[in-house]
């Protein structure tokens, strides 16, 4: 947590990753995210992972550091209170859909400076997620070692989606700044997806070839780089991206003959070639899998830590959740309460500054914890009314 | 391509995808992005794919919209010219190490409200790469079928990294406006990747139970989502997230007996709650399979989308290239000429903002293309120095 942006304030309405995700980020530095909810929770208040009392532990962390706002946006007078409160702050986060009640022309209607990011599933407005977009762009097909496709588990789109839609929200309030002038972010992901495949070059290179790239398993295209197992049994990524590292890496495990062998045999030099490194992984993988296999892993992670080769074994979650330097040891981390009444490493703004002061992770809120706070300060309704609202079954608080 | 950032200048030395993205969003959002290279390119200038001329489609899609500025970085006099031109613009994104020529100490001598954003590999300043710190944290542990760990394709941490780069220097803009402050923003891909497990409940989900998440292959964790395959062989992801998509698939397919029988049998309501869905998968699965594997696709995609039901097939990054929708139709889109000399489309921001005019996407420079230009302007060098500098080998031009 840093206090980068500390007259910012947005309304999220949002649920699974990406849209929460912008919010956690401005959180994170300093923002002031109101969270709208429905009273009791929106459709990811209970995603999994739970713990037994079935709160969630995705939830909890997706959300902190942000207030949250019950209302019951089923009813017309909820709605009302969320457009309200949209008008009253004038930035907004949501992946409502593009249509209804939360449409930006809507909203903007009394607060024509509004700001609203939006994310969507496709450009059209019909529903996607993460996963259908990634199989849409074609990196299932890419992953693993075939033929059948293989899913990623990370979020990713998502996540990138989350990000940038936090930085869009930062360009679209700079240019309010000069202008005056508000808008809709409208951020897809689909067009975050394949615009990225583009970005990485990937339409001109199936354009150009008129093919797919093959797939690749473990191993990185275009530069030397893959999966390898020690002699006792660590398997370790390994790749090479400096002319240096290279030079290293040779030394590191003794096999300068043998690819200069390789090198006069085919009339190439690998000292400073990425491309020619990966041409020629028949022979040059071969090599290395005999020199690493004949290594144990500590001896070898010496060597190549010595060099600046970029290395690192094969861990499973629960390995790097307890590895000190990621984790209990690393000051992005904090403890922290949580609404399930579980306490863990939570995780604060990715970043550090050194120039500014880092202030602990925070929780995330109970489901309606600044209802009256925020009805009271953000629209001046007074007690009594908040009191009717309450009554009513149309505000909910903790 | 949007205008948003018309006062924004940056400096960019940078190679691979974190912070050459950051410079792009930046770009395609109407800074100016100068990046400063080698003489004859960067690490990443050769980078696959490429042409047969060896010109990176890789390289020319992630730097598209900015400026060259070519330098010899291994003399003095290069070197020295790069840290005018950050002190003389007062933003800088890099991947540069955190040491050396380009560290944050030494730059904002005489640019105390110098903003620096940095991306690192791990926190400590060792080399790390999205390959290595993914396995560090256990994705591909949980990727695939198993037992083999599965690395992704896609570079998602570089691409996260990249888009929180945008924001967060915007973040830091925002702190320097309010307070005159500046500093450095260090981003190492480690914490961004071992945040994101805590942001997804990663962190709090291994703790809680000790143990790992078991392998799924590619179903998704705690709902109903999973590949299927139609009768006609198209294999098609789908997942179901709210409770009217669950009611749909099932009148879709005309399973209501047998998943009241299940109910009935496991005493459960599948109906609103995904994480039983998750749980009964044994049962719901075969049950689905089969609906599925006796219709065809397209017959299925209708009824789905006429359902709000979340689906896509399978297809390879060549197919979703030439899917209209995606690309040739899609506004994000514009061919444009490139220094490869090959001409294809090009995405442009990832945004749609339907309250602004979106410009065109960008060629990449070449390498020195704005050298005299920036030099002039940003340095106010006399025309003959920039020529003597030229002539001495430490300014290159196109």
């Amino acid at each position: 947590m840093y206090n980068l942006l500390p007259n910012l304030s947005v309304i999220e309405a949002s649920s699974f990753v990406a849209s929460p995700t912008a919010g956690l980020y401005l959180a994170q530095m300093g923002a002031e995210v109101i969270r709208v909810d429905q009273i009791g929770g929106g459709p990811d208040f209970r995603r999994w992972p739970v713990t037994e009392n079935n709160d969630s532990l995705y939830w909890e962390n997706l959300n902190r550091a942000k207030k949250s706002v019950a209302l019951d946006l089923g009813r017309p007078e909820g709605r009302e209170l969320l457009q309200a409160l949209v008008r009253a702050t004038g930035q907004f986060v949501t992946n409502f859909p593009v249509g209804g009640f939360l449409s930006h022309e809507l909203l903007a209607e009394g607060r024509p400076d509004l700001i609203t990011v939006r994310v969507m599933g496709w450009a059209d407005g019909s529903p996607a997620l993460d996963y259908t977009v990634n199989n849409a762009v074609g990196y299932p097909m890419l992953t693993g070692n075939g033929p059948e496709p293989v899913n990623h588990v990370l979020p990713a789109w998502d996540l990138l989606t989350g990000a940038y839609a936090a930085f869009a929200l930062m360009a679209a309030i700079q240019r309010r700044s000069a202008t005056g002038e508000g808008g809709e972010v409208r951020l897809p992901l689909s067009d975050i997806a394949i615009g990225t495949v583009a970005n990485l070059g990937g339409i001109a290179e199936v354009m150009y070839g008129g093919a797919n790239r093959p797939r690749l398993g473990n191993a990185v295209y275009g530069l030397f780089g893959r999966d390898f197992v020690t002699r006792d049994g660590e398997r370790t990524m390994i790749v090479v991206v400096t002319p240096r590292q290279w030079a290293n890496l040779i030394i590191a495990l003794d096999v300068g003959d043998a690819v200069a062998a390789i090198e006069a045999a085919r009339g190439v030099s690998f000292a400073k070639d990425d491309g020619l490194r990966f041409d020629h992984r028949d022979a040059l993988y071969p090599l290395f899998e005999k020199a690493i296999a004949a290594r144990d892993h500590a001896d070898l992670a010496g060597a190549f830590d010595a060099g600046g080769i970029v290395h690192s074994p094969y861990r499973t979650m629960l390995d790097a959740a307890n590895d000190p330097a990621l984790v209990a040891d690393n000051p992005i981390f904090g403890a922290v309460e949580n609404p399930s009444g579980f306490t863990y490493p939570a995780a604060g703004a990715f970043a550090t500054i050194p120039q500014a002061d880092r202030l602990p992770p925070a929780p995330a809120p109970r489901n309606g914890a600044h209802s009256e706070e925020v009805l009271a300060e953000r629209l001046s309704l007074p007690s009594g009314e908040i009191a009717r609202l309450i009554d009513a079954g149309i505000v909910g608080v903790t």
